[in-house]
């Protein structure tokens, strides 16, 4: 069935241990309580393909993978997401929440790994064209709280140190395309209680919740 | 160890059934009989990593692959290809040989799927920087020789033919690159007898061969 207007593309973003998974499940639940139709999906993989190409970043093995192979293998399974997933998922009409997205890019492979904004944005233009989500929940903390949170806790040892200062890379790269697009970009504070950041999330999406439904039924 | 000079890039194109490893094992035997110490390669693949993305590639499933997914997949194997094998043999002195390049790609995915030459260029940039082959050898015959030499024999089906007009236009997208770039390509008719293909062959690489041998011993 196609519905009568074009999905919402909402992405949450943020470094480890900010909440993403119990945040997507919080607000998973507002578009079942506001009858949305949606999928909810994740970056890198969301399709079996997509995955296949996930699992070959993810698993261990002695070859060190260069940082460019790195790079063309996210945006391979993101070419495979498009155009298997999200393009069909919205242009029926549901709404798509995916944990992660280009985003990410740009703060892990970009400010992490330190590969250039432009090389990235190239990739992205030629994946996406001018596809871009609608809205991006930024769950951000200071990079301690996550990483007590994900579980290293006390003195740090060197390979954590090493950590911390990577997501601190992560952390600015993310903060800077706030700076760069405002208004797609919604920053919550992680560090906060989880009512107060799943309020600030439900007052996020309210407006464009209020906009599709309006939409549906005219 | 590394040598006083710096080794040279040979890479053998064709479409199915042309004879590439029958040649290939030429080649290695001609270096050999020439004391060039040398890799063998092959694309995609080349390292356990690339091998893994080339497993991707290939293996057969439900899903159908997007062509950009696909295109991305080729250029992150070589990324890693290039990155921990072909770049580091060349600059220790030896000779790489590798069984499909970048040419491929504009044979296959470019000619054959239809994706732009200039999308295949810009990942070659990316992927490469300005590293091109010293020497091309493009083995060609028409594609109904290559495919009854590869097992198509007596009427073709409706698949068969399918696979005669998709090689028809990969073998075109070669040949064009060769009036492109006519001095890197050595066109072999692959069509004649097997000891003239391989005298082609050796000729083709004799100056190379000579000159390589010239600046060792200097």
């Amino acid at each position: 069935m196609t519905l009568p207007t074009k999905g919402r593309f909402i992405t949450v973003e943020g470094t480890e241990g900010v909440g993403k998974s119990t945040n997507i499940d919080f607000i998973r639940e507002l578009l079942n309580s506001a009858n949305i139709p949606h999928i909810v999906s994740r970056e890198p993989g969301g399709t079996p393909l997509a995955e296949e190409i996930r699992n070959v970043l993810v698993v261990p093995r002695e070859e060190k993978m260069c940082e460019l192979s790195e790079l063309l293998l996210v945006f391979a399974a993101r070419a495979q997401h498009l155009d298997q997933l999200i393009r069909p998922a919205l242009a029926r009409g549901e709404w798509v929440l995916c944990d992660r997205f280009t985003d990410a890019t740009f703060a892990y492979q970009g400010g992490g790994r330190g590969l250039s904004a432009e090389l990235i944005a190239s990739l992205q233009t030629m994946v996406q064209g001018d596809l871009r989500p609608d809205c991006t929940l930024l769950l951000d903390a200071p990079v301690d709280v996550g990483m007590s949170r994900a579980g290293a806790r006390g003195a740090l040892d060197r390979f954590e140190r090493e950590k911390l200062a990577f997501f601190e890379k992560v952390r600015a790269a993310y903060l800077a395309q706030v700076a760069a697009e405002p208004t797609r970009f919604k920053v919550v504070n992680a560090s906060a209680d989880l009512g107060s950041v799943q309020s600030e999330i439900a007052a996020a999406l309210a407006a464009q919740i209020a906009a599709y439904q309006a939409a549906m039924h005219v």
